[in-house]
């Protein structure tokens, strides 16, 4: 589908175009969405728009990074949006030239939506212009990464203070989990930041120039996002070498209880089964006191190894 | 609650100023700051300060970190002080233009009431300028995290040394919240140097490159702290790593000492079991020496199970 | 194998040549394929072709890096392409001059095959250069890399899943053959992004430079690349790690169950030892209610361990 | 205790001065050294040496790290040495300006005796001047952290070896304990470093720049002193790592053995038990070769038991 | 003892002069070899040679890492070469002048013997210069590296596939070793590498800049054995990560047996004593059925203890 929003030269706005109606000198600026477009609305990008057979290419593959290229005519922006329940990403291109805005997406955009409402609901529409659509969309894409990495961040608050009393195979694999997910989110964020910091240091977008203090404001936000991230992912290796130290010790105190059963155990047993034999002759066995005598015998082995575990600190 | 103190044209100190009295051009240059504000109060930061709208939304959400911001007629700050108890970071932000100070901050600030009172306090008040009143406030922010980080190197010198002879687990629990701590502390301390480094050599702020020796120290005392947080992160590793070793051998001794018992008693418990066993023939058992012979055999295996294991090394 | 593709000054393509048959000057330019040569082939590159000894010694080793080397007469690429089952890797040598590419692999390459078809079949063969085989050679041995890295993400995706069942020793095994194999695709990926790098940052190639978004593109592809390389690696050593958590717990649960059952048993089994001796006077074994009295103490003991473990939360 | 030593005009060493009699414009250079100065004497800091605030602020406090401060009238230098048997830090400061060099210690400085016996020694004095003794002085210093580095390299190499046979434990104290000090000796290494590099890379001292092939070589000390101290830190880790890895597998090997000795000899034993049972009627106990069966079972179950652990490699 | 070649103004080969022959200005170039000198014949270096003392002392002492330095006569190179064997360092230091080279070294020197012969060897001597001969000697120095790094990559892979069989111990040692052998190889490779980046970005030595492809060439080979060197440490801490992985499993593996025996055995056991005992009055024992149905109890306990651990897919 094709959404067309174009400003005339009255300064007013236009809506519902089609491709057909449209024809290239007649307005101030304008603002061609393709929504999930189809193959037959996909040529319009070859014709009549113009576009870099590379850029095409890249819209419509799915194996690209955020990045920015520029054209003699356009700058193209490689930008991903991230779903808010799955992490997916999605990618959402731009080419932005002398006056005119493109965006192809191929699922529906909440970014694209949520901008043009905003464009369209302005009382003073002549004030924008396609720089200001490029930066709604830049900011709303990461204002709505925010959330996300937010919420992962409480599920790692929780992993950590564990209220709900989870058993330790579902922290184990919470942990990993959102390790998996902060890997997963920062491939978006990072690039993010990357094109930010190209955008702001390029000298070939003099509106961007102009309103730096608004790009520089994106870019702060991602590289604080980036912060957040990296910080989490350390905080997920101290939980889980915290855990492992836990567990080495934990695994110490069981068999050294183990252990000291055993040892105590064994060797009465052994007595015990020594005194149960039916040989013929077992001259301790006739013996009157033997009995009582074996178990003052038996009590002093088993004093003496607990003083022994005693001493050696199993018991602190 | 707003404060307001201004150097008169006259060189004095005025105190007690509301925003109603308060005339732009009237004075050599004067300080406002919002402590706490309420919605009425921010206002002021729109009109009549008439602040760029991104700063007024960085002063009022509380995602940011500590970074600097160039506009064409002020200079904006986002600072982070540490709450020595609880390691809480709260915003300081600032303002600084050609004859004044904002600050701003959502909670009484330590930092802002002693560079009030030394303001108030000095007797050549005339010498201060806006800039004085910022290089004190960064610099008495800094000095506030010093004691922070050395109390946690403290505490990490304790748990190395254990002098209150506490328990594994709960030394565990103390090294993982230190390094928790230091990466909490370290979300401070390191954009804090990058503002630093970045207003150092920066050419915007000539009121800053003339007192460059000043900020300088500011700057090694941020880089020094780094340093100290760094450390102490890798040495809360080492800690760890240490402990899983000697967790580990000592794992292992606590098993040669189970195997050594169980290898020595196992044999010697099912021998006399055996002679226990009540089958009619039993040719052994009626024979006189057998009892004897046995206790012989017994001893001989248990001393060859004893020397084995020795041999092995295991009682080093 | 030498086979030579020449455009004549007519804009003709003319193939079949011999090195026998080809003249230097004749052709609007000229791409020599040097297939699997022989010795007397090989000679071709000192003379007629009389390319620097250093080049030709870099083409018969294969101890080299993808790299470029700039001479004053041609340019030279060495660059390496990727067998898809076995992951090994193939050099591919480029000489590129001023009227002629010359391609220099030691057994047949799929990507030469492929952009010779190409060329043979474009209709405007005269559109072609010698930076156009360039740019195609280069562009398809990194597109052979793509599915190559995706086929080793898939493997992972599958070892994260485990949908087979397979055994945990088949597992790990898998593990550590995706980061060898990782590791050994990222010594092609890598220098090949630093080679573009060059390339595209090179004042040399003014051929180079104005196709700038071309190449720019094979560079984002690579840099793609690069990042699953090492995100995949995360990964691997992220679920190792996860693995060697989950192992040490389990580690403990199994510990724990022995242990319970070893203190239960040992105390109870001793006691129907001591009851089996055949010492002649054993008060106990005479009274009726012995046994019985036996049987309901060894009950309580059981019950306390049994409680003792429960309350040390062992049965979690 | 302050010492000052001083070349006059007529190129004669004069030493003994005190603050009292110096006069500042009346030697052709001249050496104060504060040795441990008491408060009186680091009052001459302010007056008649007019140094800075902040320079004398850094005598005072410990907090520094080694450092360069340009100010007009002089250049401020903090390094550290170290001790040689506690691998303590101390401060030297030095203040080099136009004409004179102040040193600045709060406990007596072997650097500083040496390098003043050493001038005082000289029959030369002439061709010394302030740069002369500062290059002495760092040059001395980090001379002094050679023999302290090796040492620990020594130490180091003891622990791999283990000639002395030393336990386990005190092993892994040892090798703790290396990370300590490479760890704390780094921090003064490091900065050190730093230090020099920036006096090398300056264009504000020109009698640095004169010499720079005797600070390059100073600098080349601090650059392989670290690399030293980086390779042993990775050999300590490796150490560890490889003792770990040797500890989990000796750990197997334990408890093989114990499974096996467990394996064997619990059937064993079970059967032993079942057959001194003193059930009346128990059909086996009577038959006259029964005994003898029951041994030939026990032997098939125990070779059996031995066959199936050899056959799993548990022997090897 | 000192060796000299010289190359006569009549560009012909002179050899076997000693110092005392040699006389500075008659020679259109020479070579000075320092083989393992004597005290005397170090003298030379400062008389009649005049280097500076500093390289003179870096020449004598063994604490230096590869280095440039230059001087306003000449350049000063401390190389490292790598003896195969035993992978120790040998220091070969080089003086580059206006028309002569000086090389030292305190072990005779396979290199220099080698570029020697190839010089005398050669039929047009007067085609080489200083230049030629610094060039051999780096060349050949680093084609030494490369059998030595590639025989610790075999070593390593035999580790990996271990087709010896060897044991696990043997196995864990030979890592560690060759980590060792990895890590003192690279001491000595990356400062090489990193002259050799000097050597190529320095515009003081034109003769080398004329000849840059040839440094390139050296260089390129550097860079591609700290590739080898840095995948092969990776590569050996993966093997002992898997190493470490797979021992956790089989130590589980392990344990798990040893419980599942015990918690089968040790129920039976305490049955078995349980009716073993002496006790005059034991109903049980005196019921012709007693004997049958015990075993049937004890069957039934050990089918369900059995079917138990193969749910919970402990004999997967």
């Amino acid at each position: 589908m094709i959404e067309i929003i174009a400003l005339t030269k009255n300064k007013t706005i236009e809506t519902g175009l089609t491709m057909e109606d449209w024809k290239k000198g007649t307005y101030e600026w304008y603002w061609i969405d393709f929504n999930a477009p189809d193959d037959k609305e996909v040529d319009y990008l070859r014709n009549p728009l113009q576009f870099h057979p590379l850029s095409i290419e890249d819209c419509l593959h799915n194996l690209q990074r955020p990045k920015i290229d520029y054209f003699d005519e356009y700058t193209f922006f490689v930008t991903h949006s991230l779903e808010a329940k799955t992490y997916a990403k999605e990618e959402l291109n731009l080419f932005v030239g002398d006056n005119y805005i493109v965006s192809f997406h191929k699922k529906p955009s909440i970014e694209v939506q949520y901008v043009a409402k905003k464009l369209l609901g302005d009382k003073s529409p002549a004030k924008w212009s396609q720089f200001t659509v490029l930066y709604e969309l830049l900011d709303h894409l990461v204002d709505n990464y925010i959330p996300i990495i937010y919420e992962i961040e409480d599920f790692l608050n929780e992993i950590d203070e564990n209220t709900d009393n989870k058993s330790m195979e579902v922290l184990l694999d919470d942990l990993y989990e959102t390790r998996h997910r902060l890997l997963s989110v920062r491939h978006t964020v990072v690039p993010m930041r990357d094109l930010l910091y190209t955008l702001l240091n390029t000298k070939k977008l003099t509106a961007v120039s102009n309103k730096r203090e608004y790009y520089s404001d994106i870019y702060d936000h991602l590289l604080k996002l980036t912060e957040v991230i990296e910080s989490n992912r350390e905080m997920t290796a101290d939980i889980r070498d915290s855990y492992l130290s836990y567990n080495a010790h934990q695994s110490n105190r069981i068999m050294q209880i183990l252990t000291v059963i055993t040892t105590i155990f064994m060797p009465l047993s052994f007595l015990v089964g020594l005194y149960g034999m039916n040989f013929q002759y077992m001259p301790e066995l006739a013996w009157k006191y033997g009995y009582f005598t074996l178990l003052g015998i038996m009590a002093t082995i088993a004093v003496c190894m607990f003083l022994f575990f005693k001493r050696k600190g199993w018991f602190k």
